[in-house]
């Protein structure tokens, strides 16, 4: 593996077409890898450890898991870090599993194709930092976003053009649907 | 129809002249399509689904939409999310139609030409996604913002300059005032 | 007037030494002009009219505006909208004056001319829209941003590289200083 | 010192060896530049002085920050502002030494140094505006992210290809850990 296909050559398309679930990664992924922190001005905030955490999702991105969902592949997020925005974008895209806090992302990964049934050869993952590495190595489909660091480039079946936060998902959602062939039908509903 | 007016023809400047509203759809046009939600920190903001959403506008569109209203062209919110920040802009702005939550857009297009008393030849819409192709497929003055996905931008009379969130819909509005010669009027306010 | 400067000339800098005032609009100079509003989630926030707005202040004009006050030159913001946000930043830099909600800003422009004793050659003015013209066409150093509409740039002696919310002002106060030869005096105090 | 180093010559390498501790500014080098203002909606936020304050912090960076503490390397937030947030981000990555309010960097910078029994030229230092040279002409490894104004570019013996908040840190981090002959050690976690 870890050749990346610049273009989208037939082994892709052919890894592309067993997919029947897409995990992905939050921060860098579904987000532009911005954590944003929110706390009371000044020294009070410096004091108290009260405050907010605020991640930007792109809606274009959540279409593009609603389309897969509609398709029949499933969808995951697996992430490091255990942030509530994060289980609150799942449920509003009524996303399948979710499994965030994962110190060893392998393990986290196991328990969603344990759940689901699934053989590594079924799975795509995205990912964009070296925790996403040993994950990658094991799916049928892995993929890089434009942001990635090159470690986990090197990694990768297929790097995105657009970077996390910015329509990467929606990018590997279109290119999955349409080697599997559901593309039209998903824009048959829109052109009736 | 169906191709991209890549400078302002005739047949362009002759849709726009007749526009009597302008429909926007909010994520991606009215804002760059981030969403974001702002979550309690750590694992209570897991458990508890409290939060708030976020939404960037742009303060230049913002002046657009009211020069519109000036001009006596009215302007409508048609949104497939349910959001509260929408309602607060449209607010802000005066302006006139908010839908929300519309499932299926055409439904709620054809609600806001009922209660507006218009003509599909009457409106210009402006869209970023899929759910957007049906109405810009029935409307006089189609429009892609320049973040579209292709098959939007497919569906086009005319694509902006500019992204959404950042000066698509005051292009928009520059464009259609121009094109109905009350451009001199709006200036004139800010040369006497 | 109206001649845009792309490199500064001796008429420019002339301008420039005879400023003792920095006027800047809010949105779109001191920020990016992003009206970030937040509200509850989903329906509650469509209901009550409650939420929060939120700028985005570039950290290095707050610098910028701080050597303007250190060599003596006076700073104001003259804004169109009322958002607390705009307050708190001017409390946190000291600037000293501040008008917001002015519906007519040559109005707002005249009070702070008058309560500072300033002729209109001592005051430089930064805008992006189409509101900040009639101030622009009053003041010694008329300034647009690099992400200024495009009438407004018609009406600059000055446009700057950077746009709001990214430096723009920094870079105004340093050519400013530079022209009135005080920016030796400000770097000493990092360089002794 | 000063000269700015294009590629990573032996005199940058031997200087990143030595490196046992990285100071780092906050705004613009942990962050974009950016500092967001939350307040309450309209007037009521002119008149109360409650909000919030935001910072926008990247988690690669982060994951670089925990890289360099794994290998021996401490860290610490050397900061003008007081932000509440600061100390968050600080609370999250464990970083073991902050001083925010600093007036006077040395000064921070010299009780940094006592608290961690440092040698100036065991210290690297990340800034991006005036403040920062005084500390920058001080220690061992003295880097501007690409985002610094020029007079602190100058005063730098690196300058990051990533600007703060998107990366520099990371690419530090990486640098340093690679000069050190540690990088393998990292990866190696990720690729047994």
């Amino acid at each position: 593996m870890c050749a990346v296909a610049a273009n989208y050559d037939d082994a892709l398309l052919e890894r592309a077409r067993r997919v029947r679930m897409v995990i992905m990664d939050c921060d860098g992924v579904l987000t532009d890898g911005k954590a944003i922190h929110v706390s009371t001005l000044g020294r009070l905030g410096r004091l108290l450890s009260i405050g907010c955490d605020a991640l930007a999702f792109s809606v274009q991105d959540g279409s593009g898991i609603k389309y897969l969902q509609r398709s029949g592949i499933r969808t995951a997020i697996l992430s490091g870090r255990d942030v509530g925005a994060t289980y609150h974008r799942a449920r509003v895209l009524g996303i399948e599993d979710v499994v965030t806090g994962a110190k060893v992302k392998l393990e986290g990964y196991e328990e969603i194709c344990r759940r689901n049934e699934l053989e590594d050869i079924e799975v795509a993952y995205v990912g964009d930092d070296l925790p996403d590495i040993p994950v990658m190595r094991r799916v049928g489909l892995a993929v890089a976003v434009a942001n990635a660091v090159p470690d986990v480039i090197d990694h990768a079946h297929m790097v995105t053009q657009r970077s996390g936060g910015d329509g990467a998902v929606r990018e590997l959602a279109e290119f999955i649907l349409k080697a599997q062939g559901k593309w039209d039908a998903i824009m048959a509903r829109y052109l009736e």
